[in-house]
């Protein structure tokens, strides 16, 4: 099922998803547009717009079903697809993603680490033993690595780009502070954890 | 200087600094709204539509100075403030905090590291020692820390946000992936990194 929906409909989505998560973990079973406006900062009228465009109504005065509704955009968001992660570099920041507690519930799991460091190559995190980067293209297949996580340094960043789509992975998601060049049909994501710190430097400088 | 600008774009000049900023490392001097559009994946209408609300107006047919607008947008956001971060949870997520050189470019230094862990107690990343959480009074005040990172687990987080608040920090960054009860003076920004992960989940699903 392909709909067309706005890209800041689709920004959105992934804060719907994690707020319906914490939700439901709260045991929350109907949830209003008001309170999910609440918890996220957006307004109701937003909200309703949004669901509205992939289907989902509310039950007038009681609300949205929780679990329905995070399933639903689940899919929307491809989560169903159960993506496997490889993280080259496994440095702090890699060493961070492959802890990180939050994936596995949306569905993503790490299944390759791959370092240049011979000093930390055949360490294992999480259950997943690091791998020389020289065998990428070996792992990548092996393991079935649907997207490639880089937390190398930037002048890595480009080469390790390239080595992965060409060992076959579909997505990228770069933390490297450096635009890649990827071919069109290859997405890619780039994170940059300063951004979110420079919102919060906006709002302080307001106060 | 106050300007109402309006939240999407406010959201997008974090985006602006950080593309400006490597730019600038590029030592181009000038840059298109297309050039600048085509990095960010932002039409150049938009960007024009939104350098404008600052007062930013770009020379037709050559383009915007790239320091004085990167200048002008790290002022809008703050970052001349030289925020100060204390990171309270040191696991794997706080420890690559404490080592992200993205950091530093952009104004903020990390300048406190909190943990209730005895055995990492007195480490020292990146040159700051890690404190007992126990001190968190003393040391946000010593240390005159702006800005509370919680990177510890769910369920201690309300607690830490409420012991930095009463310490005296101005805003949180909270990586606990709960929602956190703050006074509505204090700004809050939420990070997940599986935010960013599900939008390529989604770009991926559309192929």
């Amino acid at each position: 099922m392909k709909k067309i929906i706005s890209q800041a409909t689709i920004d959105r989505l992934p804060l719907y998803f994690r707020t319906l998560r914490l939700v439901e973990d709260e045991e929350m079973q109907i949830i209003s547009s008001e309170e999910l406006g609440r918890r996220l900062d957006i307004t109701p009228e937003q909200i309703r717009k949004d669901l509205a465009t992939f289907g989902q109504f509310g039950r007038k005065g009681i609300g949205y079903d929780v679990h329905t509704l995070k399933n639903n955009i689940g899919n929307i968001l491809g989560l169903q697809n159960k993506w496997r992660l490889a993280i080259v570099g496994v440095g702090h920041l890699g060493g961070a993603l492959a802890n990180y507690v939050n994936f596995a519930p949306m569905g993503f799991s790490v299944v390759a680490l791959l370092d240049i460091n011979e000093k930390i190559v055949g360490n294992v995190i999480n259950g997943v033993e690091i791998d020389d980067s020289s065998r990428m293209n070996e792992v990548i297949l092996k393991k079935s690595v649907d997207i490639g996580v880089i937390t190398v340094p930037a002048s890595e960043a480009q080469g390790v780009a390239e080595q992965l789509i060409a060992a076959g992975v579909k997505g990228i998601w770069n933390f490297a502070p450096i635009k890649l060049n990827v071919p069109p049909d290859i997405p890619l994501v780039n994170e940059d954890l300063s951004v979110g710190l420079s919102a919060l430097s906006y709002h302080m400088s307001q106060n």
